[in-house]
């Protein structure tokens, strides 16, 4: 019963990872390596896939189910976006399939674009494989997927209906490299009190560019200490991506897809919001796969 | 009537600027160099001053005014701030007086704290003595002054009496250089349409944090430039500021302290916002340091 039925490769822009997913879309084996795709020069995907393929210890002969950054432009295959809304039968439709010597047949998922009411484009990924991967969304329950690029996404009836890109991440991690806020933060141990501090008022609403300057003010005014700095500036991001997304949908409860530190300060501030939130699938992305893989016929 | 009267000192982060001023208020000549308080090494500021008031060509004997983050923990004096309310003759009583051999008298005006209802403390060095400066404001009239950390300043009769700093100069800056937009952003001439184009979405008011993905997205689709990425995040930086001000703020004008392309850039958002603005003085730190000089009485 636990007999292999795929491949399924998560290829982002920083990481590798695949895994050897049963028939029932349970992962038997996983593998990971620092192969992003910005780090894989032109023309070696294939041989970076094959090592990684022989270091999970497939057997041959598998279908392999690509998602993620992969098909992007600096990716392997750049594949068009898919509009929403969008399930597993319309990503299994816009399925890209490619044989590969040694590796058989590749198929890869694309991504989604969503146009918000005011004209404004936006993009996934990878993550709409993951949304997939988490079959047991209930009406009325959001996904959010923390990160560099953090996505809120709404799902009807297994279909992605629409979402929203955050840089929080990424916001987060310029500002700690070399802003002025950055200069002030001390290394120190966690402090849960400066993150919840930083959520509050975040959650207030009051707007990011004029919140920013308190992780300045308040370590000068001895009012948070120089230690602090870090987790107060996480938690006013987050709280404030938190406030902005519920301007606009009022989901009954959320579910976090990660299981890292991001993952649990998104979840403690979904309490201080009073949002009900559950975590999603720890291998949501391969399960998704797999889903994708059984509404196209590949396997079952 | 064209006597000298003072020497005024503007020493901020990355500039000294220096002036003589007349009895009137008005500069007689002016000297500026790279000298900001980040490039004098610890015990050289009154080197560097008595190079300054040389090349700046000013008779011996005047009275020193300075002002800025001259008087911060990296400065020559560190000074504390005073509180708001606070106008010419508050800062007149706080000035911190030295005796300098060469120089004379120098006289310290020190910043300015105000702490927001929802217990966030604010503070500037250098911004006070400028709105000084701009003695000729009416009822209902706010200030601005864009930067690195734009203020945006509350006065009553001549008092300066709340204020928020909002990192918007700082934040286009770390997102331009270390982000994935910045990547994106291709130089090519003014584009003044996408300008606008960020400014709207700004003054939309629906969050920074869910739209600065616009700015990669817009151009991945072809519906912005890479050329455009830049004048569309500073105006989505800048009509957000304007729309974050306006939520708690209704000035009936706007006067906007600065004559470089920055403070231009604020007029056209301004005038976009539908909120009626006028420029400030050009001198009005010089003019500031003469008011408050007045006011004790180191002058006239």
């Amino acid at each position: 019963m636990a007999e292999p039925s795929l491949i399924g490769v998560d290829w982002g822009t920083s990481r590798l990872r695949l895994a050897l997913v049963d028939g029932d879309g349970a992962v038997l084996a996983e593998h990971e390596a620092d192969a992003g795709i910005l780090t894989v020069p032109d023309g070696g995907f294939a041989a970076v896939l094959r090592e990684a393929v022989r270091a999970l210890g497939a057997p041959a002969g598998l279908p392999i189910v690509l998602s993620g950054m992969i098909t992007s432009r600096q990716g392997w295959h750049e594949l068009p976006y898919q509009a929403c809304p969008a399930g597993a039968d319309a990503l299994a439709r816009a399925l890209h399939r490619v044989d590969e010597p040694d590796l058989g047949q590749l198929h890869f998922i694309t991504g989604l674009a969503w146009t918000s009411p005011d004209g404004i484009p936006d993009v996934m990924r990878g993550e709409e494989t993951q949304i997939m991967g988490q079959d047991d969304l209930v009406a009325g329950e959001a996904v959010v997927l923390p990160g560099t690029h953090s996505k809120w996404v709404a799902v009807e009836d297994g279909r992605i209906v629409r979402f929203r890109t955050f840089m929080t991440g990424e916001l987060f991690a310029v500002l700690a490299a070399q802003s002025i806020l950055g200069r002030l933060m001390t290394e120190g141990p966690e402090d849960p009190a400066a993150f919840a501090r930083g959520v509050r008022l975040g959650l207030a609403g009051t707007g990011l560019l004029g919140q920013l300057f308190s992780a300045r003010t308040l370590p000068l005014m001895g009012l948070l200490p120089e230690t602090a700095v870090r987790d107060y500036l996480s938690g006013l991001l987050i709280g404030t991506e938190i406030a902005e997304v519920t301007a606009f949908e009022r989901p009954t409860a959320v579910v976090v897809i990660g299981s890292d530190a991001l993952a649990r300060r998104y979840a403690t501030a979904l309490d201080q919001a009073g949002i009900r939130h559950r975590p999603g699938h720890r291998d949501a992305a391969y399960r998704g796969q797999w889903r994708v893989a059984n509404a196209a016929g590949i396997i079952g």
